[in-house]
């Protein structure tokens, strides 16, 4: 039997996009007319059977959850999978995980294999390349036919479906005022680009923060960064060349550079400078100092999303009654906040 | 529809365990005649469709890898997939990945699944109760029907097929003879239980290079821990009683615990004590001192695991000539393991 051809490879055969082969298979506008007919006819030729989501439909219940996240290196994820893991098997339902390496190409991919019959349902996180893209019409065209799908952390607005997602900007508001209690005056933020949408959110409560106290915002104190595991040097340049006494990240990575960044100028975390972190994790817990985080609840974030989509798969919910869920965060105070009072002399 | 019956739900109504039910199923004579034919009758009444392989077989090329994974909350294994996506990417295979939690019940039933007609063949990482249990039945069965297997890291000796493997015992020979050559006298390992194959691999490598410089062996500087992520109270305590100049450990989250037990005792590392440990990942590299490791080159073994078994599922090895693929460990030398030189007063 020959193998089965695939959105990629058609890619590849006739040297265009995978999002073009695929918004052409559906007849997308966007695409012209003369590549959609070159698309289809190729299709037809090899006999390319596009995302049989009916054929999915009807099988069900494969009792099988999609999961396709971003990425699995940083703590936070792999949280989010415990929890649906935890909810899933207690209801009777598997897992099958797809990592689309924050690649957009892979993302849709990922979704047409998992749409082709093997699951009732996705729970998705999408790539940092579909947000920068804004592409969404491989989530529309799933959300069209039928088959539910619950975006968590990372979600996309215009999308109509169950989402789960954590206070971000409260978060790193309450991180941040606990900063300015402390008493921090100078305070600066790591922070990523702003397309990824949580750390917008993030920058948006440290923004809140300082304005709510009247505290004028320093744009010479906020670095957005664009690749979180190459960024140390970035970190060690900003900070040696400011004056600041508090400093918040939107990630635990963030907090731990800031911290070398820190002792690399003769100085240290917590004597001389506050840390407060956004997104608990192992680095967090062990790191010395221990860093203060906001925690986000990875676990009870992929719980939910779990219970949602298990809700509508059983048909317990109505059908148009569309929930985003919102998880709370929490301030974790550890070592990295904690104001060494100097002893009278 | 109605949903399909599962191993779980079988195993759940006649009060029996799963691995009890998914034996019975295949005739085995490690389970009573009676229950087998209760298991069988039950089955066969619920229209229960076993495990269906051949299915599989027929179906190929689904050209998807089944990943069973124990868990991916630390660093190891999510390098491990990294390496597999990227070479399945690359010759047009996707990944399915499945967790067992290090569960054995939920390993059998992510195989069932998988072996469902979902992919072509697997890789897999046994569960810490499946090397417990020595109970390997899931694995033998696909094996038999002719499904290919590639088991990495937690391999498995009596089965027959392809294994990628790291030299664990060389490398943790390595490491200890550099603590030595730095001029340890006295130096402690921090390991886990025997039945986890790659843990007893490391403490026979620290016997080793103990030995061959002929280094008296002394029970009381082992310490076995049971769970990885609840040991700092045991390190703590162990380290405390216990006069040392040298740790070794056969994971980060030992090294760090042990940094933290010694800055205990009002000493520090390197300073005092120097610490080599096995699997490197961020925490080693981001933390203070960061931490020398044995770096086990997760991403190349998830590469060469993928390779093996794409090659035999495309047929271009031969039938019976099964290998053990030997992934070497190189040591990363940082901050712990650094020997600080008294300077001259």
């Amino acid at each position: 039997m020959k193998p089965k051809l695939t959105l990629k490879q058609i890619a590849r055969e006739l040297d265009v996009s995978v999002s073009t082969v695929s918004k052409a298979l559906r007849d997308s506008v966007e695409i012209s007319e003369e590549t959609r007919l070159k698309i289809k006819a190729f299709a037809k030729l090899y006999n390319y059977k596009p995302n049989n989501i009916a054929l999915s439909l009807k099988n069900r219940k494969t009792r099988t959850i999609g999961l396709v996240l971003p990425e699995i290196v940083h703590d936070f994820f792999a949280t989010v999978i415990s929890g649906i893991e935890e909810v899933a098997n207690q209801k009777g339902y598997n897992v099958l995980i797809c990592l689309s390496n924050n690649s957009f190409d892979r993302e849709v991919m990922n979704m047409e294999m998992l749409a082709n019959g093997s699951t009732d349902g996705f729970i998705i996180s999408v790539a940092k390349e579909t947000q920068q893209k804004e592409d969404y019409h491989h989530l529309e065209e799933v959300i069209n036919q039928g088959m539910p799908i619950v975006l968590v952390d990372r979600v996309v607005d215009q999308l109509t479906c169950d989402k789960v997602i954590i206070d971000d900007s409260e978060g790193a508001k309450n991180a941040v005022q606990h900063l300015i209690d402390s008493g921090c005056k100078k305070i600066a933020i790591i922070t990523t680009v702003d397309y990824v949408s949580v750390g917008k959110l993030r920058t948006d409560g440290y923004l809140e923060a300082l304005t709510s106290n009247n505290i004028e915002i320093d744009e010479d104190l906020i670095l957005k960064i664009e690749n979180v595991d190459q960024s140390q040097d970035e970190i060690n340049e900003f900070l040696l060349t400011r004056e600041v006494d508090g400093i918040f990240t939107v990630n635990e990575q963030f907090a731990t550079s800031a911290v070398k960044a820190i002792n690399l100028k003769g100085k240290s975390v917590p004597e001389d400078v506050l840390v407060f972190s956004f997104s608990d994790g192992e680095l967090s817990r062990r790191f010395i100092p221990s860093i203060s985080t906001v925690d986000q609840h990875g676990a009870a974030m992929g719980a939910k999303a779990a219970e949602l989509l298990i809700e509508r798969l059983e048909n317990t919910v109505e059908e148009e009654n569309f929930q985003t869920a919102l998880v709370k965060t929490s301030l974790i105070e550890r070592e990295s906040s904690r104001r060494i009072k100097s002893s009278a002399v």
